[in-house]
């Protein structure tokens, strides 16, 4: 995929012995505005910081290790053996994604440590500085003195120079599904927010001062600051402990069953720390630091890999309107033995054909079928390890006749693998699994990790299930099946090394104004600085009923209509559901003609305007198209997103259909309210969106 | 498998309904000497007892369990709704075994229990009484209040009526190779010799007055009683916690990673708890009541099933002749990135040769062979989770040629999946490693679990672990793939459901005189009063090199040659080996011959004399023959073992070859002295066999 390796090596620069008991000379690297420093303390701890644009962003913060064997530490008593450095710039071209080509340009500066004294381990520290930020990881050479180990903290610190505006969700071991809170670093408390937060099914955050990465943060001065990882690969995910009183926050690693954090083998290397800086918030949004930190592509086809958007049978389920389970009885209560069906199951053969029609009269690429393979009636909350067996339908749902109806009509049927968190169940049954799906022509699986893990003890963000969710990865390549992966960890931007592995979850997604309270106006606009950062979100948009689909009183989705066709293009995702049903599809098929418009692979972006918790505003250009599609949403404030269109080509002759919050639209009160405008645009146009509170808009310019 | 099923039903008698707060009114059933009672104390908590011959076995004891539910307590504050009572007199024929028929008789008793008051939780205790014991268990009946549950701990109790003298080994949750202490029950404490057993590689002992079942204990007044379970399934070992001063054990279950014992989800039932009580010893060792307490087979066709004698590549690893790894280095070190040879790797395609030769001129129908498959550098004690893949042989381990030699010379190869404790892996792997094994023909497979588990937290003996050795039991059901586990629990009897699961180690085997200080001369006298209760193992007997065989000053096997020639009789097992080496072997091929001779399936069994850490003496008859075949041990006192031969036909004349230790011979100072005396016998006469100390007798009996 490396299309231009345009790449060079500045320099093998040269190194440094330490002289024992002297304090190492300070090392630096610089990119644009941004520098890292390295040194060693008096103690020979390794010591890192950085500024931007001279200003200091993390103050002199700490690296290391505390292994288990006899509690030893690996972060003092070293002695730098050597620096090395070189530099990278070269472009590569994504299988998928927001821009067709990336470009990757950084500094490396490679730190080679060794002990002083005692086993004299040795650990390179390797910093790469871009122009947006940094990312260093730890390096464990081969040597005999550091083989297998276990590693029982990691204690990478980031000392902040402030106490920034910091945008946070709890550092839960087992979720990524709450809402935002918007506080001071001094003022993280997620004691509270954990215990009120009854809808998320498992809940371990046994820190009420760790917070989850993507952390995005705002200084006081305008600095906007980002932190998080890239490539976690065998390795638990990190999470961060803060210090109120220091400002310092500390990796927390998540761990496994028995209280060790890591099992490495040197060679080995952790994943990278990220740290992202800009005086702009929209250079955090276009970011390809984490990409560029990703290894490339490990698979050796990818024409297979079709980024879609699709139908499900699904948010009737969330709603209430019907049921994954065939039955009401969870065991088998009817007088031959068999399951009494209920009468609500939605993926029956009759229903699904609805959907496979729905999607081939509207250019909708997939349809998901949840529901369909028996083990619904009591798949959650016991902590059960067989829960099913991803083979066998339920009666009502006749696969033979819906695979035929929907290749006949060329739907691609989307296969839905829920382990209920049974992970080793899972990964008994996942060859027999992807053999019937290749059978059966699905090409596509979401996954799902609802409920306590099984091995009991692990967490959905140890190492054991990051081990896991790649494995499932790299099998679902080898059977030609594209991902998406619900309730998994956080991404770090693996889909560059697997990119069949078109999106997750791992957020507080739409679903929750369905079954919950819901998510706040300001959600939208935070998740993309925080969550996404790492990779695309099966957000499932697409909601046209924003009101009444609920029998709780006052449910409703927190956004306007036009702000739900507006998240297509500011949730960047290959994989875009249209998530509402076909009926509420049918009563505004003038707004759903955005969606069926809005492509879902790209070949340039816009990052317009930009304020977490505030407003986003984007353009993107479609992949091998002339059009651009703009989405402008903004949080419970209504605002006017300006936008100049001097991305368009120079003298040319452009139609907009604007799809825009009614005058009197408001996502509270009245939420469905719409108007669509059509123009003639040019480069030297602006479009002037107003946005109702909660609102949204979509734009498509296409070329004359 | 029921050959005749003659079966009737007593009685389906009659049930009392306890009035509130009224003692309930006791009930008993008996069998022969043995009197089960069962009654509610004034708390409504189950108690029993037993007795044999009037003699108090279990004095009144408790039963019961606390639930993790709001630490729910399931024992106390239950009522009688029914008791129930039928009784069996039936014969079976198992696949394989030490008798051609086996009996089943017993009274059942089914005590129906529902707590008085709050969720009126119903629950079952099934007890069945048979000749030599007593069987129970408890099942939950499908009911609203108890449908998922988990086990916190089980509370039975086993009230013992005095200080017995008791052999036991400690109650660890990773490990049954512990040598066996013999003291009272109130002198029970494992610490210093869990702390001193440095050779097992994994000890977890928590509970220092903890120990292993089957639990094997004489009485002052000289009964015989075990206890132990049987039908393991889904659910954790029940080892025994020893309270020293009321004389009082108590069900110890095995915890999974977060401490929780078993999931259960009603309808469901406990494995059965057995206590067999004799007044002869060698009633202990005849008893078919944990077989007759678990499910016939399962397997839809056994004729693929045989017993048989193997040979192995695997003594000489054991005593460092060579080695199971190709390469001394545990990483790639050669200039092409592959394993350097050490010239010491014993699975190479001559030595294998070479032992297919040995097998096929001495009717030794199988070969195991170890160390075949790549990883063998680094494979334990890292807690490492990839190990094998089961499926990549060495670079000198040419699978092509060996397979077609062994092949054309009638040689079955014994396939070795050695899984270092990572389950996870090898249930990824197993059908893979499967249909392996059946592209190259083999037909039975060693699998072995040294080291600590993955799923990391778990034990081998919790119900994971449980359900873990079942699933491959099963699964090489599947694939017509006979079973020998080493380092799993300790069975209970599963070989009757699935008879394809020939043997277990689970024991300290003849190994531990190779690479440990070895095995005390009683060692083989104790074993089939406690470990071989549950079923056969697979013990590795006819090492004829007892000395001189490895480097370490003074080490040497605990037994004479005689001695390891009587364990083909006294060790029973469908599947034993011939250890030794074919070079040890050729300098004494005329003992060799009873090894060649003696069956491994029998059509009936006559123990002579027992008394388990003495001596044991059984003559067996060969399956399908008119042959017996007589093994005699003792421990380290020399003495005389007396074999009336009235088990042989009337009138009929025999060859007896009696295979003895020389008048000289003892296990320390003179072990490879033997004799070899022919004499012709009837039923009439009786040997009187000269047993050195540490010493035995085999003797081969077959008609004129």
């Amino acid at each position: 995929m490396l299309i231009t390796p345009y790449q060079y090596f500045v320099a093998l620069c040269l190194s440094l012995l330490c002289c024992s008991g002297v304090r190492a000379q300070q090392e630096t690297a610089q990119l644009g505005k941004v520098r890292l420093s390295f040194t060693l303390d008096r103690q020979g701890e390794p010591v890192y910081s950085v500024t931007y644009d001279d200003r200091p962003i993390i103050l002199p913060s700490s690296l290391g290790f505390k292994l288990m064997a006899a509690d030893s530490l690996l972060c003092r008593g070293f002695v730098v053996l050597r620096v090395e450095r070189s530099e990278v710039d070269t472009t590569w071209e994504p299988v998928w994604g927001e821009t067709k080509y990336i470009r990757d340009h950084h500094k490396e500066m490679r730190v080679r440590l060794q002990e002083r004294e005692g086993e004299k381990r040795r650990m390179d520290i390797v910093f790469r500085v871009f122009g947006d930020g940094v990312g260093f990881r730890y390096e464990f050479p081969r040597q005999p003195e550091l083989r297998y180990f276990v590693v029982s903290d990691e204690l990478t610190q980031f000392h902040l120079a402030g106490d920034h505006k910091t945008f946070w969700i709890p550092g839960d071991y087992d979720s990524n599904e709450y809402p935002y809170t918007t506080s001071t670093i001094s003022e993280v408390d997620n004691a509270a927010l954990v215990a009120a937060s009854t809808a998320i099914a498992v809940r371990v955050a046994p820190d009420r001062y760790a917070v989850q990465t993507p952390l995005m943060m705002k200084t006081a001065d305008g600095l906007y600051l980002n932190i998080h990882e890239a490539a976690l690969v065998n390795y638990p995910a990190m999470q961060l402990h803060v210090d109120r009183a220091s400002l310092t926050l500390t990796s927390a690693l998540v761990p496994d069953a028995v209280g060790n954090k890591a099992y490495l083998h040197a060679p080995c290397h952790t994943p990278w720390r990220t740290i992202l800086v800009s005086d702009k918030a929209v250079d955090i949004l276009t970011s390809k630091t984490i990409l560029n930190l990703n290894e490339p592509s490990k698979l050796p086809r990818v024409d297979w890999i079709h980024p879609m958007k699709f139908i499900g049978i699904w948010w009737e389920m969330q709603t209430g309107k019907g049921t994954w389970s065939y039955s009401d009885y969870p065991d088998s209560l009817g007088p031959a033995g068999a399951l009494i069906p209920s009468g609500r199951h939605s993926a029956n053969t009759a229903n699904v054909k609805r959907y496979i029609d729905f999607a081939a009269a509207n250019h909708i690429g997939g349809l998901l079928v949840e529901g369909w393979n028996v083990g619904w009636e009591d798949w959650f909350g016991n902590w059960k390890e067989n829960v099913f067996d991803f083979v066998t339908p339920y009666p009502d749902f006749d696969i033979a006749v819906i695979t035929a109806y929907a290749k006949a009509r060329g739907v691609a049927l989307i296969m839905h693998n829920e382990t209920s968190g049974s992970a080793t169940n899972y990964e008994r049954q996942l060859d027999t699994a992807c053999r019937f799906m290749r059978q059966w022509g699905y090409t596509a699986v979401k996954t799902g990790y609802v409920g306590q893990i099984i091995p009991r003890g692990e967490h959905h963000d140890g190492q054991w299930m990051d081990n896991h969710y790649i494995a499932v990865a790299q099998k679902m390549a080898d059977f030609h099946i594209m991902l998406d992966a619900h309730e998994p960890m956080r991404p770090t931007g693996l889909q560059r090394t697997y990119p069949n592995w078109l999106a997750c979850e791992a957020a507080r997604g739409n679903e929750y104004n369905a079954f919950a309270d819901g998510n706040a106006p300001e959600h939208e606009t935070i998740l993309p600085f925080t969550r996404l950062m790492g990779g695309p979100m099966d957000y499932t948009p697409g909601i046209f009923r924003l009101q009444g689909y609920s029998d709780v009183p006052g449910r409703q989705v927190h956004t306007t209509l036009a702000k739900q066709l507006a998240l297509y293009v500011t949730m960047y995702s290959p994989l875009q559901m249209a998530a509402d049903l076909p009926d509420n599809y049918a009563k505004h098929m003038d707004a759903f003609q955005f969606i069926r418009d809005v492509p879902v692979d790209w070949d340039d972006e816009k990052v317009v305007e930009a304020e977490p918790g505030d407003y986003i505003t984007i353009a993107r250009k479609g992949k091998g198209q002339g059009g651009w599609y703009v989405g402008a949403i903004t949080n419970e404030h209504s605002r006017t997103a300006t936008v100049p269109l001097d991305f368009l080509d120079k003298g040319r002759r452009y139609k907009a259909i604007i799809y825009r919050d009614a005058d009197n639209a408001d996502w509270k009160g009245n939420p469905e309210a719409y108007t669509i405008e059509m123009r003639t645009v040019s480069s030297t146009d602006r479009l002037m969106l107003k946005l109702a509170p909660g609102g949204g808009a979509a734009v498509s310019i296409t070329p004359f």
